[in-house]
């Protein structure tokens, strides 16, 4: 667990140091801020995101980044007007009379395939057989369905008098050159890499994916493939942060298991300075023992905060190394529950942001409690739990055990239901807000 | 654009064929159906559609991939009754008569670090310092936090009379050995991963991601690092449908751009025979020029359908090539929009079903229109939309060109609005309904 030196004193006494600089017994601290809410505690560390610099990637690769440039048609798409169906290129005034009393018959005097030409103009009383995508022929205004014409060797009777236009696609329909076809900032989606392409760019630029550094400590702890023995524990946060990281586009790297020394931590902690985020967890939390805070100060660290009023999660720090643009950090309790409900909290809106995003929000569901729920006032709680739908409304009930020990409370659990800091009772049967994280719930149902 | 030789009659007018054998001028076509409706097609692809077998991968890279087998806890989590907290182990009853007036002294006799054992049982009177994780002394049997106590040299001061087991987990609160911790068909979230970790599993068996070989075909078409020349396309669709493809978690080749010759389209068209799902898509519908078709065919290829009452997205082909496991085959339209649309309807969900996923629809919006929209009645279409939050309702507007040749107009889209095959006019302020595409929509909002 983390400790505040100067400030070892009940929760929720202290609600600010800073302002000025303190001196702790240790270090120079300032600003530091303690014991304070999720929606502060948010709005912390979101203010230190700042989307990264631009890289250039293959489009290819692109899917889901966010868009460093502006990203203008070098040419006039489609170039000249084609014909947006197979059938028959021709004038529609030729047709003016045409119906299916007195259909009109033109000579088809030669054929356009898409990636062809129709260089000899169409004079009256003559038709081009076209493929859709092929440039009009000089002289023809107009395209009509092969399915509304009658082929008969080099004539084609038409019993319609169609539109003047009809099924032609227009010369920049879909862009003219120097338009803008995609502005920064947009999230690339498959069809926008199909527009990439379609403008003949391979390369694109794109905010840096964040590299997150992903350090474990706690001489109690091992990698998933060695022996347990004896109180051992697998330090298992960092797999699940690790995907918590890919599922938001992150990529991270495993800085390994730091044991319980100021030298093995700073050693480990300063191959993680190249990161754009480190993230620490506490295997267990290391109350006396913990050396995390001074080492990450010594290399330069200011934290910002210690201590959110939340439940799981409490004992969570936030800093930046400095000088800027050194790594932000997030120190993450051991609890498994404590850490996958931080990050979702505050770590996910940091990577979406540093990614480019604009939206870093889980959705939220409107839910009925299902039983009532207690706790005691001060601490924002995120329960876990499990959705249902039925007649209209979302049914929400606690995963079995809301431990912040038990991990498998955060496997089953759907979402994660907002139990406000001041409040003490959700009865059953009463409305909340639950964080969705499964999003497939949302399919099958109209919302 | 797919042609049906023995059925080139108005659209519409037949809607089935099949239930016996009928030869055509070329081949042998059994059970195919054409001009069937959005949900006949939807049913028929998805009939064909198992979850592929599974393959043992690192559990680090299972992240939402399907579980295809059964894990049991090894052992139990955790293996003995420890701490939840940092604090002070003890015997609950020591502390019967502790209050603030009159606090109870206990001698602290040795600390328990997490990852550290207390072998010697505390005897009446004692207590032992002990941090998150470590294992209860023996005769102890309930924690207090070190807020809650004060320590003194060998002495600690407790003012709170616990009830026993506070602050202790106990053995198997996670799991007992040999108990199932996932069942198969668990699509592997971080915390599922992070609780595989745990377990000390590196290893994980998971259905196979579909792979899926993607062709383009059509005399007009390029790659898009090619000079364009009067006429040529570049052939985009691989590239929107390989970023789709990698959406619902499938893996892609491309297997390049086929000249519309016979030989030329069985040479691609046996690349691509080893991949789970076979796209092929028309750089533009080819109509006389088809080959594709009867390539499939002597291949092996049988269809079940050919053309869906929608729009965007008529000339869709699905079949399955024989005998199974023969790679499916979706055979899209050539026009971008058209074959963005297709994929989402048909191919998404057989990707996510063959991946094991048991959801494969989108979520649905009830949303109110913005502006009347009108069509003839026969088709489903998929009208693109924006989408708008206002006043507690959702509003839908059609981007502005909705040609199935205008990528933009999907570029742009948050949503596809559902207008019934039947339904001839949707008035604006009336609901309809939504496919969402951009769940980035959902942010920000409680639903």
């Amino acid at each position: 667990m983390w400790e505040c030196d100067s400030l070892r004193q009940p929760l929720g006494a202290v609600k600010r140091m800073g302002g000025a600089r303190q001196r702790t017994g240790r270090v120079t601290v300032a600003w530091m801020r303690t014991g304070i809410s999720v929606a502060e505690a948010r709005a912390l560390v979101l203010a230190e995101a700042q989307p990264l610099a631009a890289e250039t990637v293959p489009a290819e690769s692109a899917l889901g980044r966010v868009l460093a440039q502006t990203v203008r048609a070098p040419r006039t798409l489609p170039p000249a007007d084609c014909s947006a169906m197979d059938g028959y290129a021709l004038r529609a005034a030729d047709l003016a009379r045409a119906s299916a009393a007195a259909p009109v018959e033109l000579a088809v005097v030669y054929e356009v395939a898409a990636g062809g030409r129709g260089d000899v103009p169409l004079k009256a009383g003559e038709a081009a057989r076209i493929f859709t995508g092929a440039p009009l022929p000089p002289g023809a205004d107009t395209v009509v369905r092969q399915e509304q014409a009658q082929a008969q060797a080099a004539r084609v009777r038409i019993a319609i008098h169609p539109k003047r236009g009809d099924s032609v696609r227009r010369a920049g329909e879909e862009l003219r050159a120097g338009e803008v076809a995609l502005e920064p900032g947009v999230k690339l989606s498959a069809a926008a890499l199909g527009l990439l392409a379609s403008l003949g760019r391979t390369q694109v630029a794109v905010h840096r994916r964040p590299r997150v550094a992903l350090l474990s400590s706690g001489d109690e702890l091992v990698e998933p493939d060695a022996a347990i023995t004896d109180g051992r524990i697998v330090a298992s946060n960092a797999y699940a942060l690790a995907a918590q990281c890919s599922d938001c586009g992150a990529e991270s790297f495993n800085l390994g298991i730091a044991r319980d020394t100021p030298a093995e931590l700073e050693a480990l902690l300063r191959a993680g300075l190249s990161a754009d985020l480190l993230i620490s967890s506490a295997g267990v939390s290391v109350g006396d023992h913990d050396h995390v805070r001074p080492v990450l100060e010594k290399l330069g660290c200011r934290l910002r905060f210690w201590g959110v009023n939340m439940k799981p999660g409490y004992p969570l720090a936030f800093g930046r190394f400095e000088p800027p643009p050194g790594p932000l950090v997030f120190a993450l309790p051991g609890n498994p529950v404590s850490a996958l409900v931080c990050f979702e909290q505050f770590v996910r809106p940091v990577l979406l942001r540093l990614a480019g995003r604009h939206t870093t929000e889980r959705p939220l569901l409107r839910v009925t409690l299902s039983e009532t729920l207690r706790k005691v006032a001060g601490r924002m709680h995120f329960v876990r739990v499990r959705l249902r739908r039925e007649a209209g409304r979302v049914f929400a009930t606690p995963t079995c055990n809301q431990s912040s020990g038990v991990q498998r409370s955060m496997v089953l659990a759907q979402g994660l239901l907002v139990f406000d800091a001041e409040a003490t009772e959700l009865a059953a049967g009463s409305e909340a807000q639950v964080q969705l994280l499964d999003l497939d719930f949302l399919s099958g149902a109209c919302w």
